[in-house]
């Protein structure tokens, strides 16, 4: 090789070089991808919380293994028992004792034993019942304590025991058995043989203690879409309440406004010509009502939630802290959501915040929808809180944990990432001020939350729990309903009940009112409760005595029994209600906690119905009740089955004890009325349809605890706001200039589903 | 060279590119910086919205050299007029009548000419008064015309102008002479010689019409930080009515629960040594009550809006479009934001929705105190919409538009960036369902709201304004109080009309009362007001007729006339509420937008006071009237000076005419009952002080028109979730694999403020 070679190719390889540097330097400006901070450690006392904690799956697998071993009779897997049989219904956390919890956490005591709360439905038994056992000490248990009598006064009658999916099968069989005696009018009304259609569940099953007679409403089935819009205008009265299967029996028959005896009969009325017949056609897969499938081609992706050095809250175990904010998390299998020990900046606030029950009460000139007051709890407001949809149910980039359950079955069963934690950008101010008057400054911080949700699905629709952590110190718990709508086939005055919504379906009125728990310990446990509501009072100018002023005042109440603690759905509210600590702040005003409720709710069931009791709750917009061991939920699984002779009757709480210095607890209803109309297809969207309360802090602080945020921003006319050093806002553009690594997206949600036949209801 | 040397160089070359295309391979999966494309254009008519359009500066301008050369009289700059002057004292948009509007929109008439209305005082008159003058045809006027007549059935006196700035900053001056004559007590009381203390205005000002005594409230000036939380106990009253200034006199004087005719009195008394004084310290710079200054160092951002491939709405002019929305917006310099001709999908729905008032009422047992209900409007919620934090007050990447007004002076200013457009990411479901039952799937949109938003400071608080259109055709509507709290002198009974929240701050209860009109225009200008509400009827079981059910039924209901739709503050309202047009939807019902408001209310000021009448819109929760030209607003900058004979009285509207197939209008009140506490201080947080209504279609469409959004998302269990092409949700960690580029932090928000003097009040 010559020099003169040798040179060119140096000329080129140096020509390269240059090439690439410039190359080099102009990509060196693609920003990098966002590396995440560890969020500061704010746990003081690790694992406290799991006092609190739900089951594991091997404690569940331990209580059953227990439960077979120890209790001396034949245990049969309830997926699979007869009503006849013995089974395990559920195995779930049996929360400690308060005052030993407290002894614990607050007192250096020892850790209350861990333990389950097993329920069996006893039907292979002389007297067959509902026995709830306590289990325990996980993980190991060795002893069991029956705690029926105890806690309800009395055995359970095996007659109010919810309803199974193994029931809910026979029960199918038994309609589809006799849907095959009315095969031409089948043919004729659906374009049917019946196998196809879906059949859905109505509660309660009768009309007075000891029955379990139940209307169940027929639909066209339609894969991939809400089969609920398509009542075919079928409905039958199933008697299941027998012990033995081969005796139940098809009671009634409804279709399209009148009632048969059998459905040979209405097959006898179709042949006979003597039958108003409504032809529906089997829906097309490409435009059946309620239809969710895509219409239109994706659009670019709207915002996004954008951590750009990665979340600022932690989670552990049961156990979440954000700025100050520290909560034990649980899901209850039938009430559902549960949070613990609410601590803001070390002091707890509520000692147990927890859904009790969802109430859906329908108007009808259907039998089945006229029949219908669902209690969601007991058919499973835990269980069924399924897998949540990255980027749609939750921010794509929230915090996803899975929840166990075990119920109607000998294994546990998971919910994948079934709950989601997130801090959420309201893209609001939590507080600001610009002024322009005597001297020029900005202060603001933004309503940064962290958001603790879940979402069930009863069915046909999906309620959103939202437990939301403000950096002003205040909780909110709100819950919106979405999903698809019941419906009843539309026929005669149909639209007394509700709006059309469909060629033959009438979306039925209703109302959803849902009951929380919130065991607030405002700094203590011994509080009281006061009002305050504004007046005008007349009053002369003090400066002149020649003019009238209506000045408004303050009148501030102390209520000292829980008679007057307790606020009717339907009446005006004091317009301040607080829970106060005998300990005053600062400035000597009792140092509390005001609760504030957002709710549309309907009209409480007249108290003259059977079943009234059993959702007394529903009575109180508010009841502040002393809070009892005895008392722990406003209701219970066994009251949707015997609604006549309710296990846990609310209205039993308020007896007038007083309520001054003591450990009190606030029993909150929210709701809304729902008329079904044309938008409610295919699902009821959220807006407008959420409701729930606030927590805040009133007096309960000094000043508001949210200028200690290390978010606050402050600037004023002789600072440069422009300088990062000045204001943090003027370093986003360089923090934020990173690229988000998003996971990739997975779900595993209808796994779970495929294997045991779902059970049908509510 | 030799070879070899060559040959070296050569190797090291080679290595050296080796080494930087490695370095480049690697750097290659650096993200990109997001590339945002531009949103599909929905605009068919451009340049329509225009008809509403904000007048320009340039207009203003062309109106007031109008003015002032065709007058006939002398104008003197508002900033500089005397009582005894004239001036303009504001030019706006005069918002063409809407039978011409829908005319040039809707029937293909010519656009109508373009207005504008100058507000004139004439001091400098025999008669002194206010007069209204319609200026056209812009952009050269050509004509005037003297509305005020027309506009209020009389000429509108001079005593109820609003007071200017000029006028504030000549009561200071006579304030501060009077101070001068107390000079041992301020400097025992205040530690001040008078001049370090900061003015604040209440209103109204008298009992009766023709007053103008106002009582003004002295508090610690803080630089800084809001004076407003540091009363010293100092009020006087001061008449300034007179044309003269030099006419002006202090009336009394109030100290710490003591009245005095002058303040040389306050002088005598404290000499002598009968005065109880509360000596109060300068406030420190350092912890002052109320200071926002940071006191942690910031921590790493909390989420972020983070819009990949750049906003989906279009801004133009006045006009927004998003997903099938289109809106035109301005803002009135008093009444403060508007919006016009709503459309959803190119109907009409809302043909005006704006702001008209809001109402502060305070109690207090100090005078200033005590007298204070402000009307804002008379002050200006629209000019005092200043300037938006970036990243605090809307998100870092909303859109940004500037306001233009002329008030109190004869050259036009900006509020630059005073009004922001984003997209929201609620974070929540706009609707959901996920199916466990006969066949499995999932459906769902995210809730992505259209926000428009601006913030007005009056003073010593911030009302956050928004407006948001949602993805299923409803509008919401949304006011937040923040900024700092009113507050008096703490002496006595104080607490009887409030909470103390400092060393000798009483935080004074007061009402928060806002006022919105909603031109609704549902399919059409003629709609009817329709009710609907639950009721239980007790009815046998219909199949066995052996039983009873109480059964939830819908009561609808045709309200006839204004007296109907006129419900008051405190009563219950019908659960639904809609108009509706005369045209049914696919299944028959009356296509109609439903109202649903969000409020805390608190008691109307009794109807027996005398300046009721000017806030009688506060009566009524809703009220419904026929639309009218001559009834374009509920009430009047003129209110506010003369509450005792308003200018506008919106119980006047209300005369019992029929409502059925007309042009509606609903007037809505919301608002909270504010008793401020501790956490008040620095600012009221807006957690829990959110009040709005919704209106949202019911039976309006044939089915939820969410169904056709591109950001729907439905996967089966058969179909691949993980997959981009089944799923968009899938496609987010590839298409928001970028890095944001957001604009450096800039503020300009004081630059206006520095040059003429602030105006004090309210």
């Amino acid at each position: 090789m010559n020099v003169k070679t040798v040179l060119i190719l140096l000329g080129l390889a140096l020509a390269t070089i240059f090439a690439l540097v410039c190359v080099l330097l102009t990509r060196g400006r693609a920003p990098s991808t966002c590396q995440h901070l560890p969020p500061e450690h704010e746990d003081t006392k690790d694992g406290q919380s799991l006092v609190f904690a739900d089951l594991t799956p091997e404690e569940m697998t331990q209580v059953v293994r227990y439960l077979q071993g120890n209790l001396g009779v034949q245990l049969v897997d309830a997926s699979r028992a007869k009503p006849s049989d013995n089974c395990i219904a559920s195995v779930d956390l049996q929360v400690p004792a308060k005052a030993e919890v407290l002894q614990f956490l607050d007192g250096g005591g020892a850790r209350p034993p861990r333990e389950a709360l097993a329920v069996l439905y006893f039907g292979n038994q002389p007297d067959p019942n509902v026995t709830e056992y306590v289990v325990g000490p996980l993980p190991t248990p060795a002893y069991h304590r029956d705690v029926t009598v105890q806690k309800y006064g009395g055995k359970v009658p095996y007659h109010r025991r919810p309803v199974t999916g193994k029931e809910y099968m026979d029960i199918n069989t038994l309609i589809q058995r006799e849907l095959k005696k009315a095969p031409r009018f089948l043919a004729a009304c659906c374009e049917s043989d019946g196998t196809d259609l879906a059949i859905l569940t109505t509660a309660p099953r009768g009309f007075k203690s000891g029955d379990r007679t139940t209307w169940f409403v027929l639909f066209h089935n339609m894969p991939g879409t809400g089969y609920y819009l398509s009542p075919v205008g079928l409905e039958v009265l199933v008697e299941h309440k027998d012990l033995h299967v081969s005796n139940w029996q098809l009671h009634k028959v409804f279709y399209n406004g009148q009632y048969f005896a059998t459905t040979g009969d209405l097959e006898q009325e179709f042949v006979a010509g003597t039958l108003e017949v409504v032809k529906l056609k089997q829906p097309q897969t490409d435009a059946v009502l309620g239809s969710m499938k895509l219409r239109s081609p994706p659009d670019s992706p709207g915002p996004l939630h954008f951590e750009a050095q990665g979340p600022r809250y932690r989670v552990r175990d049961n156990h979440i802290t954000f700025q100050g904010w520290s909560i034990a998390f649980g899901m209850n299998p039938n009430s559902g959501p549960r949070l613990f020990d609410i601590r803001y900046r070390g002091e707890r606030i509520v000692y147990e915040l927890s859904l009790q029950e969802a109430l859906a009460l329908y108007g009808s000139n259907c039998p089945g929808g006229m029949s219908t007051r669902y209690l969601d709890g007991s058919f499973g407001i835990g269980r069924f809180a399924y897998e949540l949809v990255r980027g749609l149910d939750c921010p794509y980039a929230a915090t996803y944990v899975d929840r166990h359950y075990l119920a109607e079955s000998d294994a546990p069963k998971t919910n994948q990432n079934s709950l989601c934690i997130f801090e959420h950008d309201s893209a609001l101010p939590l507080r600001r001020h610009f002024s322009d008057s005597q001297s020029f400054y900005y202060g603001g911080l933004r309503k940064n939350t962290l958001v603790i949700r879940t979402i069930s699905t009863l069915i046909n629709y999906d309620y959103i729990w939202d437990f939301m952590f403000h950096g002003s110190g205040a909780v909110e718990v709100r819950v919106h309903a979405t999903g698809y709508i019941s419906t009843s086939f539309l026929h005669r005055r149909g639209t007394d009940y509700g709006n059309r919504v469909g060629p033959h379906t009438l979306g039925t009125m209703h109302l959803h009112h849902m009951h929380y728990k919130v065991d607030l310990d405002v700094d203590g446990q011994l509080n009281s409760l006061e009002t305050q509501d504004m007046e005008y009072e007349l009053i002369k100018d003090p400066w002149s005595m020649q003019n009238t002023i209506e000045r408004p005042y303050l009148r501030r109440k102390s209520l000292e029994r829980e008679d007057e603690a307790a606020f009717p759905l339907d009446a005006p509210m004091p317009r301040y209600l607080s829970f106060a600590s005998p300990n005053p702040n600062k400035w000597g005003h009792p140092r509390s906690y005001r609760i504030q409720t957002v709710s549309f709710a309907g009209k409480h069931l007249p108290t003259s119905s059977s079943m009234e009791r059993s959702v007394s709750w529903g009575r109180y917009q508010l009841a502040v009740t002393r809070r009892k061991e005895e008392e722990p939920t406003s209701t219970s699984i066994y009251n949707q089955n015997d609604p006549w002779t309710p296990t846990v009757a609310f209205a039993d709480f308020i007896n007038n004890e007083t309520i001054t210095s003591e450990d009190l607890v606030a029993w909150i209803s929210v709701g809304f009325l729902h008329v079904p109309h044309a938008e409610d297809v295919p699902n009821t969207v959220t807006v407008g349809n959420g409701v729930g309360f606030f927590l805040r802090p009133y007096n309960y602080f000094d000043e508001d605890p949210s200028v200690d945020s290390p978010d606050s921003v402050y600037f004023s006319s002789e600072q440069d706001a422009g300088a990062c050093r000045a204001n943090p806002l003027a370093c986003l553009p360089r923090t934020a200039g990173c690229a988000p690594r998003l996971p990739p997206f997975r779900f595993g949600g209808f796994l779970n589903l495929s294997l045991p036949p779902p059970p049908e209801g509510p």
